[in-house]
């Protein structure tokens, strides 16, 4: 395992922490900022505050934890916080925490001062192997995920497998959904690997070959004209679900649970319009529903869904656009879903 | 006159309404959406209204004129009128107005849904010699001008010279202070062409010129790394004099007006420590004073505009960066100056 080159900027996987200090004793910053929540700043700040000798130019700022704080009233809040700071366009933002620190921290410093540097240190499954690579940030508004951001490169990723031990089932479950989604759409191989695999403990190595696929599809296509949209498979259901269940359930679903229910469902929708065979469909289903409880989704909720699921930002003329699997391993992009497909994958999946 | 070519984009002087509609009914959009305040909803829109054919795929947005709208407040408002009328990726922005429906639209098209495309149909002088050209959005957070925003190129500009026939004197007195400072940092022959023209109603010859001494600079430094800085010139204290005036005076002071004044102690600093020679002062003294009336600014608060200019997005390391005459027409970036010489240069200008 080693570094991977993403676009103008490095993966880091081995010793990351050593590096993300190297990167900041030789990068030309005048000051540095940690953008953290209550949890990272607990069980991850530490180990990086211990290797830093001259603290006097890092300061912290806080979040709450939860997809709650990605929103524009605690964007404001880090701006207004970089401006008390001085924060000038020389400072560097450090995201220490999962997809929202991550998404929020990034969105915040690609527009402060017209954009200051940031780096990324994914200490969740999740952000390790989807959202801190491949330069999207964002934040949500009127309850729909990611609607507001910038596409914005980070001028370099540290992953740190030791911080996974700090996490909860739940969340490295949350994660997992991403990796299953890299096998799915691009490589039967490594979908074969992670079905035989401890997959409540990740290795490093399969992290790895999450971010390698992930990375790939990003380099070629930065801003999703075309193959970066096979990364959406599972997330055009799966979103509006997960939106769904934020704004509605006491305990909402982790992104991954949604995603996995997604991923059900387009399975579903592939069978149904774009040649996945039933066998394959079948090890989909039988795999994630080994992996992830079981959610209810009433058929009333079904036109909620659907008008949440219209709010997409892939959408395109008001039409649902889904990518869908051909075989493992394989996807199509810019497949149109009527609504009536789609409750009929929602159905598939509320009968199974 | 013709057609100036920016930063992959082109800039029309000719017959613009005409060009712009064209643009729309040529382009691959599926949604337009024109951003407006009450004046140019009144004055300007009607004119672009009567050109286009078919007005179903047409959503007007209005705002409030005036900087006062320039904030993250009006900034949601926009994003949630794009979600509530369903805008998508493939949507066109148009920014119909001043430069703050510029900034604030470009910022808001920017960041929404990770950018939709936009373009400027700038309806005052200032928007037209300035905001429209460069590819600046930006919005104001705690008073701090354009704090928060990003480098994002329009797809096009529009500069529609009749526009200017609607605007008060002292809005075109507003824009004349750009133009009167890109002959300064630039260009001589131009500055004394200005101090021999028509200032009441700038012919769209001398526009032109000053949209081209501005898209040589920006297309040479588009992120403001360099030479872009010189276009700073009377705007480190011009933006100070602004934001004091927009939060205590009742009838706030227009940018121009605080550029000019901004541009008087900037160049009584050049003389000071960039060799300016005490003529060429005295003769930008005369023209600017000529021009704009006389603001008071008591000793008693240069210690708040200092504090103001401390958190310029143009400092660096906490020091006070501006750009500074070496002689009419010629310039030098990255001057540093102290609270002192600030002072002087604000006492200099009270003393006129």
């Amino acid at each position: 395992m080693n570094t991977l080159s993403s676009i103008n900027y490095p993966i880091f996987f081995d010793n990351s922490i050593t590096e993300l200090v190297k990167f900041i004793k030789q990068g030309d910053y005048s000051r540095f900022f940690v953008l953290t929540d209550e949890n990272t700043a607990k069980h991850c700040l530490p180990v990086i505050r211990e290797q830093i000798d001259d603290l006097d130019n890092f300061d912290i700022i806080e979040i709450n934890s939860g997809e709650e704080s990605k929103n524009i009233d605690f964007c404001v809040g880090v701006w207004k916080m970089l401006i008390d700071f001085s924060a000038d366009r020389q400072s560097l933002l450090i995201n220490l925490g999962g997809g929202v620190i991550s998404d929020l921290g990034g969105f915040a410093a690609s527009t402060y001062k017209r954009g200051i540097d940031f780096v990324h240190v994914p200490t969740t499954l999740l952000s390790q192997v989807d959202a801190s690579v491949g330069g999207k940030t964002g934040i949500d508004l009127d309850n729909i995920k990611n609607i507001i951001g910038t596409f914005t490169q980070p001028k370099a990723v540290f992953i740190e497998h030791a911080f996974l031990k700090t996490l909860p089932a739940r969340q490295i479950l949350s994660g997992l959904a991403e990796m299953l989604k890299h096998g799915l759409i691009m490589d039967a191989g490594y979908w074969n690997l992670l079905k035989n695999s401890d997959l409540k403990n990740p290795s490093a190595d399969l992290i790895y070959r999450s971010i390698e696929i992930k990375n790939k599809v990003v380099i070629e296509d930065p801003h999703e004209k075309g193959i970066r949209k096979s990364l959406n498979f599972g997330h055009t259901v799966g979103h509006a679900v997960e939106t769904y269940s934020l704004v509605n359930d006491e305990n909402p679903l982790t992104h991954g649970e949604a995603i996995a229910i997604g991923m059900i469902c387009e399975a579903k929708l592939s069978h149904m319009q774009a040649g996945l065979p039933e066998t394959a469909l079948n090890e989909i289903v039988d795999t994630i529903n080994s992996l992830y409880p079981k959610y209810k989704i009433a058929a009333s909720c079904y036109k909620k869904l659907y008008s949440i699921m219209l709010k997409d930002k892939k959408n395109q003329s008001g039409k649902i656009n889904c990518t869908l699997l051909t075989n493992i391993g394989q996807c199509r992009i810019d497949n149109v879903c009527t609504e009536e497909e789609l409750c009929e994958s929602l159905s598939y999946y509320s009968t199974l």
